[in-house]
């Protein structure tokens, strides 16, 4: 029995894909997950640089491509010649949706901007992932991942306390971002389909960050101040004993999170019983939620005493067994060979030509109990026949000599 | 001039919401931001615990409510009355979406479980949102934000080169989640809208970790072991000079992120210029991409010092504006008050009756040039005879008795 499914939310839905790397990538690709046919635009000499990490040279991490392409198809299109461009505008003309994360400007100069787009395709959604939003200060400046978290606030939170800030490790400024397009051109998909009316969505990736910054934001009214790090301990200190407890056999992720929350005393009481110490529950130092947030300092050594002569998957079963919130710090090692996602098909195997057997997260959420199944990303122009056929009803002399004149196909 | 409007991208659709704190409301929200009307169903003494931090206690912290809670409505039943529990079925009859993240097998015991929604409405979208999957082995375990994040993966790689793993400071375990979640139901609507098929949808926290974990996981593949923490430094070690370099007056946010990008030598020669160390564009030791990498304990002293007397906000004028990418950390209070958000529309004020003035974060991503406009979160049980009478028809006189029989309304 397979443990994904075909689905086809999205059967129908023809979206051009100019993104690279992962902002834009990462949203075109959950569309596809979704059954949109997602066709990328890449040059013919190398592509989308998400497959090159090396400009220029053969691809040395095909893996970093397929994380972000599975499911979509690839056309290669000299946009440069004039014809290159005029076949993209005939692509454009069949579409529900354009998505587009270039640095600031250049898909304007390509003469595929919004404003010549509509006129060609007024029904069109017309999606712009940036760095930072149109009239910002900082709108033509360049950006990457650690940028936008930088300037959004996500590296300002994370760390230790009273040391430096570090990046959460994480591609928050990315993936982040791309999600709440995703979800705004779905939206506007229902829109257009009833009424044809398309419109153009646009967002940065500095402005996404303050979405995923929320509770601090909230920390920060209450208490007037700028939210300092504490990344071992609950945010906000506001439960105890909460936080990260070291384990055996001492490892560098041989951590396990434990949290007793103040909304539910029970969390403490049942942990107290869990380490063998039902002394602690009427002790006065610990009586009240916030004399245990107040007596941490203490109450720290006791908890640890008792995790660091357990591994981290013990303290988990034991605690979190006992209906206490409880979570071992599992490593990317760990995460991938857990057979647990596999069974639940959260990870599939990717059946590339090239690099096959790649086992990676798919989309994490089940439709009637499965996720949606892998396809292959696509070889660099893989599909250019199959687009231009059935988008664009070309036939194959059509196509050859699209071929021939360096249009189309392969450099 | 506004600088947000009101959009009806989701005009009509309806969607009955049982969800509590942040990794369901942040789901709920989304789709009351692009125009759904989204009807929390609160009990009627206290409502989402995320309005009383403390429980029983007066709300204490309304800022967390609001920012998870904008754009809806509330109305209040007693679920255990059965009346209360009628009441909800016939809401649910009429509604397109239901989303509940309550703890594992709770909304079964209310019988409002899927099998028995769907008998009464074959076309809903059904969603649940959980701390681990249906099949994991912890699939009754409870889980907060930091619980996903320990076993999902992310403060694994969060952290100093060599020390103990952090949390990001950011709620990715919810408000990443809720994201993944809102793209499959508005997926899944375009095939109900065409259909009238329903569904159910399941996403757990923690897998839906994985999905911002995926160049981690690319890292994985190609060193073959597990990834190591490096906060201040780019990710994977593969770019130099790149990384968090600290500024004047030395505050504990005062870090520039610099980033110069093996994909593009230029960064590094244009970097030289602005530090007035052209000298080093052909020094040896920084000739090529992988030597900058190597030998990047020699370089980052260099750019420390240059740094180290400039703010943070000089620093990147400088850099950012010479076509490197560069990013100031900007902690909470920076970004709070931050004219450009403001003026964007990207941060915006909610009115609130009891509450008023607070500015948080709107729905990042902007239609046709401006952002949703923001609406107060409810009160408990503001649009209870809103909701009785224009989805239920009920009139003034049975609404009344709905309230006197301790059905519906206040407490």
């Amino acid at each position: 029995m397979s443990n994904s499914a075909d689905y086809d939310f999205l059967a129908g839905v023809r979206v051009v894909d100019f993104t690279q790397f992962e902002a834009g990538p990462s949203c075109t690709e959950a569309l596809a997950w979704l059954g949109a046919e997602v066709v990328k635009v890449e040059n013919p000499k190398t592509g989308d640089p998400g497959r090159r990490l090396r400009p220029g040279q053969p691809d040395d991490d095909p893996y970093y491509f397929q994380e972000f392409n599975a499911n979509k198809k690839s056309i290669t299109v000299n946009l440069k010649a004039p014809e290159g461009l005029a076949l993209v505008k005939d692509l454009l003309r069949k579409a529900d949706i354009a998505v587009e994360n270039m640095a600031p400007g250049t898909i304007e100069r390509l003469g595929l901007g919004y404003d010549e787009v509509k006129k060609i395709n007024p029904g069109i959604i017309f999606c712009q992932v940036k760095g930072f939003g149109e009239g910002s200060p900082y709108e033509t400046n360049l950006a990457f991942d650690m940028i936008a978290q930088a300037m959004g606030g996500t590296i300002s939170v994370t760390g230790e306390r009273g040391r430096q800030p570090v990046k959460p490790g994480i591609s928050l400024g990315d993936t982040g971002t791309g999600m709440t397009m995703a979800v705004t051109i779905l939206a506007a998909l229902r829109k257009r389909d009833k009424s044809g009316e398309g419109c153009r969505l646009q967002v940065a990736m500095q402005d996404a960050m303050l979405h995923y910054m929320r509770t601090n934001f909230s920390t920060q009214a209450k208490s007037g101040k700028a939210v300092e790090r504490d990344g071992t301990r609950s945010g906000g200190g506001s439960n105890a004993p909460s936080g990260l407890y070291p384990c055996a056999p001492g490892g560098p992720n041989d951590y396990v999170w434990i949290m007793t929350s103040r909304g539910n005393p029970e969390h403490w009481t049942r942990l107290c019983k869990v380490i063998g110490r039902e002394d602690l529950v009427n002790d006065p130092r610990f009586a009240t939620p916030a004399l245990r947030v107040k007596n941490d300092a203490e109450l720290d050594p006791i908890i640890s005493a008792w995790a660091k002569s357990r591994t981290k998957f013990e303290a988990m079963k034991l605690v979190g067994g006992a209906s206490i919130p409880a979570g071992a710090v599992l490593d990317t090692m760990e995460l991938q060979n857990d057979k647990s996602f596999e069974e639940r098909g959260i990870m599939q195997v990717m059946e590339h030509k090239d690099y096959p057997g790649f086992k990676m997260s798919s989309w994490p959420v089940r439709i009637n109990g499965k996720p949606p199944r892998i396809k292959a990303s696509p070889r660099l122009g893989e599909h250019t026949d199959d687009v231009l056929s059935n988008w664009l009803g070309l036939n194959a002399a059509a196509i050859s000599k699209l071929k021939a004149d360096k249009i189309a196909g392969a450099a």
